[in-house]
């Protein structure tokens, strides 16, 4: 028979187990705090119709749409984010609380060239406000984030804050026509990311990527340019003093939004050092209206932010004349789990492994495990082929479980069980003649244990 | 601006926030069961090579796949199920632990005719072992299933069993070619759905659906068909019976699996009142080679198998040289919740609502709000725009929140702060008068508390 390659689709893989159940775990902990929060949860499905998704992403983004034709020859598309799927949510259900407060979780795709750490595939966590204007939303989804990003230990970070009102009055103070000002936000956005001497090229003739692929200029003047350079080079960080810089710039109205959030933000105790006012931040998606955010890890900046949001007031207006302004906040959960690791490697995945001995006592393996799992005790059964305790020895340390028990004749005469302890040795090498060595150590550390006592000491060992 | 109709593609739909909730907590609750057995989780994309795909679901459900193609212009195709990914893992990645037992939950595809009540995105929670052909790995499945189901309350059901050796026999006592097998496999699939005439046309000359289109038929002679009706006349239930039965008709040797089967059920304590032997169980995969697996709702017959499995063999052969035979199950998430129902519909999703009575205070709201959630209390700021309490109690009630807090300038000279019990009236209606009705009577119903006690406070009336 011929055979088929294994392999993934380029840009796209596979999470092991380590990796799997780090991201089951920073998922449970953010939905927990995003609940405490009274964020109610949504799920909408992989495919959208193409229609629903087109024009509010910017041109570069609507060509990294997955498209195609639904069994009836319609244009679909798998979902590029979870924000347009809402916007089609709360215009297509008329009762729903208002405001409507959504959380999100789910797999969104986009057809991004393929870069090592960069997939088409990944998972965002979205936390979303719809129906109110009031800038308390955007206090409670940078609340909720925060809290978030506190509980799953994401170390020292800070969320970077600008508004699409400022960057709008920057274009007018810059003479460059307001139809241009979603372009120039697409530019600016990747600033912090190419550096001010590519952004400059691409505001105005262009440039080379990389690969050699040409990135057409918008052919702003240098006047024009020199502008911007005026308000990128506005201090950031410390949120009164850029608010007083951009207020001397560009007027005073342009960031009346901003001196409203760093009211609130005050009150609920988030100084600048937690949520910092940054004028280089733009966000790359055209429906942004209002206040943007993005959050960087302070020890870890090389990931780029590993969550961005804002106010987008006019998105639902596509699909209804129900005016819904709206704010959100996604945390890009895999850019996340590679910044922060796939946490304890050696972690156990089992607490204890049954070793299956002698294969006429199969009935005492089951029981044993069977009561093991009845008291909460994470229980693997050897299901292999092997009958030598080494190897059985070495599946357990391979699953990283604790505990391995050990039934064999000899036991049963004597009414226990042997528990020996996997984790006493610690630090098992890959190296084989090691490994080797230490399950000759673990020999030691083992204890025979009254059948009778078996599963209240297995308990007491884990405490 | 011209409206886009907000709508969700043909077979898809959204899951709102009491059903989306209600899948988080099953999912939840079966991820827990698993990991106490030992398994580990994995995530596989949604998209894959369609070559990894074609080949083993059979023709009638290759049809089904969504295939497109990539931006490298490569065939690609939406996952069908979690177990050929599965196969194409084990295949890829060498260091994995063996016997591999891996748990995944994640949505798939498939382009089948849309009905009402069945969708062409669906969840399904899958366990495997992969690497052993010791039968342990069958009731291991068997009994992570069952503990998952009882663990969710999915009341009375029964897991139906059969095994492909049981079918290959009938299938050379009919007389019938072995390369027609799997076609004859996945016409006795749909038995318990269209009945015994429908079947017996779909194995002789072809009939037509409800809808007039015409499903061709396997050209079966008579005499084939009534040896396949004497074995669907065999009775099911009672195992040993069952294995009595088959053997009489078929010889001892086709039902050696389902024997040694029985045996390790019987070691686990599982009768035949929740592992019942089934002769009309066939499964509709290609991929089975033994024992075959579904699960059905006592009470809930019309839902259909909530569940279904089995061996497969030779399914990792299609990757690799490595002899990797093995088991799994797979519990229809949607399926299990629509026969279940949404759980209670009024359950909150807010244990508090924060009530804003004077814009002047926000920073007490905040705080209130902060205080409580850092108590691990689920609490709602109320966002919106309207002022008076009327509105915002209709808000905490359509959140279906436990408690109203209200401060306004009376409880704050007092130092008090208002809680208002929202589910001691119980029962709101939403007919809007009587709505009316009940938020007039919920003004009795509440307490002035000190507010240096709110929380222990509320913490106690949530106890």
């Amino acid at each position: 028979m011929e055979k088929i390659e294994p392999q993934n689709v380029k840009g796209f893989r596979d999470l092991l187990p380590g990796y799997a159940r780090r991201k089951n775990e920073i998922i449970s902990a953010i939905r927990k705090v995003y609940e405490s929060y009274g964020f109610l949860p949504v799920e909408t499905p992989g495919l959208e119709y193409l229609e629903i998704l087109l024009g509010e992403y910017g041109e570069e983004n609507t060509k990294q749409i997955f498209r195609f034709k639904s069994p009836e020859e319609q244009e679909v598309a798998l979902r590029f984010d979870l924000t347009v799927p809402l916007a089609r949510i709360v215009a297509q259900y008329n009762d729903l609380p208002k405001p409507f407060k959504r959380y999100q979780v789910g797999s969104v795709w986009r057809a991004d060239k393929p870069d090592p750490g960069r997939f088409r595939e990944f998972t965002q966590f979205d936390v979303d406000v719809v129906g109110t204007s009031s800038q308390l939303a955007e206090v409670e989804v940078i609340g909720a984030v925060v809290t978030a990003l506190r509980k799953i230990g994401a170390g020292e970070f800070v969320v970077n804050v600008n508004s699409r009102k400022v960057l709008n009055a920057v274009v007018r103070y810059s003479g460059i026509p307001s139809d241009r000002a979603k372009d120039v936000f697409r530019v600016l956005d990747k600033l912090n990311k190419i550096g001010m001497q590519n952004t400059e090229l691409e505001l105005t003739r262009g440039r080379r990527d990389a690969s050699g692929d040409f990135i057409p200029g918008l052919g702003l003047t240098d006047a024009n340019v020199g502008k911007i350079k005026d308000y990128l080079a506005l201090p950031k960080g410390e949120r009164r003093k850029v608010l007083d810089e951009i207020s001397a710039l560009l007027g005073t109205e342009s960031c009346d939004d901003l001196k409203n959030l760093d009211g609130f933000l005050n009150i609920l105790g988030l100084g600048s050092d937690v949520v910092s006012f940054d004028p280089t931040i733009a966000r790359g998606l055209d429906y942004y209206t209002g206040p943007v955010f993005e959050v960087n890890l302070k020890d870890k900046p090389q990931f780029g932010s590993v969550a961005g949001g804002g106010r987008y007031d006019n998105l639902v207006r596509r699909f209804t004349e129900n005016d819904l302004p709206a704010v959100g906040f996604s945390i890009g959960v895999d850019r996340l789990l590679a910044a922060l690791g796939d946490g304890e490697p050696n972690a156990p995945f089992a607490d204890v492994v049954v070793t299956i001995m002698d294969r006429d006592k199969l009935d005492e393996y089951l029981k044993i495990a069977s009561e093991l799992r009845d008291a909460g005790v994470r229980t693997d059964l050897y299901l292999g082929q092997e009958k030598g305790l080494r190897k059985q020895l070495q599946y357990a340390d391979r699953v990283s479980a604790r505990f391995a028990i050990i039934l064999g004749s000899n036991e049963i005469q004597k009414g226990v069980v042997t528990v020996k302890d996997l984790k006493a040795g610690e630090s098992v090498s890959q190296n084989a003649a090691e490994r080797e060595e230490w399950l000759k150590k673990t020999r030691e550390i083992q204890r025979e244990i009254p059948r009778k006592e078996l599963v209240q000491e297995i308990l007491k060992l884990l405490s």
